[in-house]
């Protein structure tokens, strides 16, 4: 019989906090990580949630992540819009601090933008997005990594540049829409995730380094590296590709640090936009319009009569739901983990 | 033989101008609606360009398009966000103003947003972009049509949203990279004329009324009609499907004017949103960097020796050289076409 542990959001959070700030996090920093990497797991982004906790924690003691809020250097602002070196503060510190930047601009002028240069990892999109939505506020986050390249171009063989994630929350009157997808077909994590279970992508996304399409992450992980298609795979890649640049120029190209730096440290380059509806169409015709979309998309009849219509983030946040309620089941590998990582800082485990 | 007449840029310029002026068009308006018109030809968008010229001239006289700019109202300025209402004045002036205003907004603060509601007909976004691109702008343009539905969302059968398109100009230290994709595989455009063809599209991107992938045309144009699918198509249309919504979002959510007002005229919702580089990382380090990844694109080892990788607008702006160069060649359809609108108008044609 396998007993599955639940624990309360509220513990996990205090202990996940206290784990930064006994490595060195200020309390700030170390509240907003651990709130930004437990909505990932509650969202249910099981790679992108606690499980960064120790990796985090581990860039921290080694120096090469920086936790101090101080570190975050703000390097232009014009009211409503900033650039931010993060100088490799801890990713989710940095990007929420670009988005309430770009909220702040956005409460008095319409529209906010936030860029951030050399900020650590930074998890997993979505899990930035509701705190805006709940304040009736469209938030978008854009990022890519110029150290690293796994995507070809259209059309082409070698890696270029990153997956580079869109991710959006959109108010509705009820939940919102929270969607964070990639340029690319799929992510390095599911062709990794691939090779490590033996199994072959469910389609031909890969290119091998000798430009053979491929569905075997085998192919990938070669020297030379192979390359993911873009969104749109063969027939309409040309669409993915162009996104991925525009992606490229609002995240690296506003920040003023990219690939033509040839950075040797994995750091993201990450762009948060924010919009008030307030300054436009009006609050409640921009939710009216939302909701009434959403309608639309929840009333279609499905292709799978199995398989009802969703909107993004819908699953994610029915997940969300019952973690809140009922406490978060970790893995027992993941509570192995954080246990080790208490340890090491000579703090009680979870259990304690 | 087969005559082919080049005509030179000016002298189309100011017949179409004429055109429009007497429709009742003001100077300003004739002159942004043709600029706008000639740019899409110039590009090679042949059925965005100034075969479109009619088609605005035929709405202009029936009333159903209105050609004063003061018709034009702006409905809210915040000095970096603003609403039009364009009242179904020509389209390319509602978004032109549009993006003129969001550039005094970036120019000042970094960021300008400008959201359109009912404007008429807009032709090819990617017709915008360069006039901005050329002062070291970074120019986006988003729009949805809250009249129609034509596509899919993922897992669903029926047409629910238009194909949303985001477009882009990105400086660079030589020509700007220009991109102009739909959140859909194809467009209503590609589907009507395969069926004038008599072909079948080139992949199975229509879903029938009854639940069925085709790549027949004969099944999008039933009633009731068929569905596009979402860009990424069956196995990664979850992404163009979010694109979608997103587009929705900052266009028709925005505008506060949408598919819950069930409007019964053809009318874009557009959005432009416009940064200057030089209030972030710089102007020189933006253009380093778009020029440098740009290098990297071009330089890719192409996954068909015969099919070099290029870049988005590449071989739009080889077309608008060469004929800048040696003049635009119109078919002799497009050519009667003009004639004929001339003719109704009482001026001389172009031969004239």
């Amino acid at each position: 019989m396998i007993q599955t542990t639940r624990y309360n959001v509220q513990t996990l959070t205090t202990f996940v906090e206290q784990l930064f700030m006994k490595a060195g996090a200020d309390v700030e920093v170390a509240q907003v990580v651990t709130r930004v990497l437990l909505e990932g797991e509650l969202l249910g982004h099981r790679t992108h949630g606690l499980n960064l906790v120790s990796r985090y924690i581990d860039g921290v003691l080694s120096g090469q992540v920086k936790a101090r809020a101080q570190a975050l250097e703000q390097v232009a602002d014009s009211g409503v819009s900033s650039l931010f070196d993060g100088h490799y503060v801890l990713g989710p510190y940095c990007v929420s601090r670009a988005l309430d930047c770009a909220a702040a601009g956005a409460t008095k002028q319409g529209i906010g933008i936030a860029v951030v240069r050399r900020a650590a990892h930074i998890g997993c999109l979505a899990a930035y997005l509701k705190p805006y939505t709940d304040q009736g506020l469209l938030a978008i986050v854009y990022s890519s990594d110029p150290s690293v390249g796994l995507v070809c171009a259209h059309g082409g063989i070698d890696p270029v540049y990153t997956p580079n994630p869109i991710a959006a929350g959109i108010p509705t009157q009820g939940e919102p829409i929270l969607l964070d997808v990639s340029m690319s077909t799929v992510t390095l994590g599911l062709v990794g995730q691939c090779r490590d279970a033996g199994r072959r992508l469910p389609h031909p996304v890969l290119v091998s380094n000798e430009g053979q399409l491929s569905d075997d992450p085998g192919d990938f992980f070669t020297r030379p590296q192979g390359s993911i298609l873009p969104l749109g795979g063969q027939a309409f890649g040309h669409k993915g590709f162009a996104l991925a640049l525009l992606v490229e120029a609002l995240t690296s190209g506003l920040a003023g640090h990219g690939r033509k730096d040839a950075p040797d440290q994995w750091g993201a380059s990450a762009t948060a936009l924010v919009i008030d509806p307030r300054m436009f169409g009006g609050l409640e015709a921009f939710l009216d319009e939302t909701s009434f979309l959403g309608g639309l998309v929840l009333a279609s009849r499905p292709l799978d009569p199995e398989r009802p219509v969703r909107l993004p983030g819908q699953a994610g946040l029915a997940l969300r739901r019952q973690a809140v309620e009922q406490g978060v089941s970790l893995s027992p590998q993941l509570i192995a983990d954080l246990e080790r990582v208490a340890g090491q800082l000579q703090l009680p485990g979870l259990f304690q």
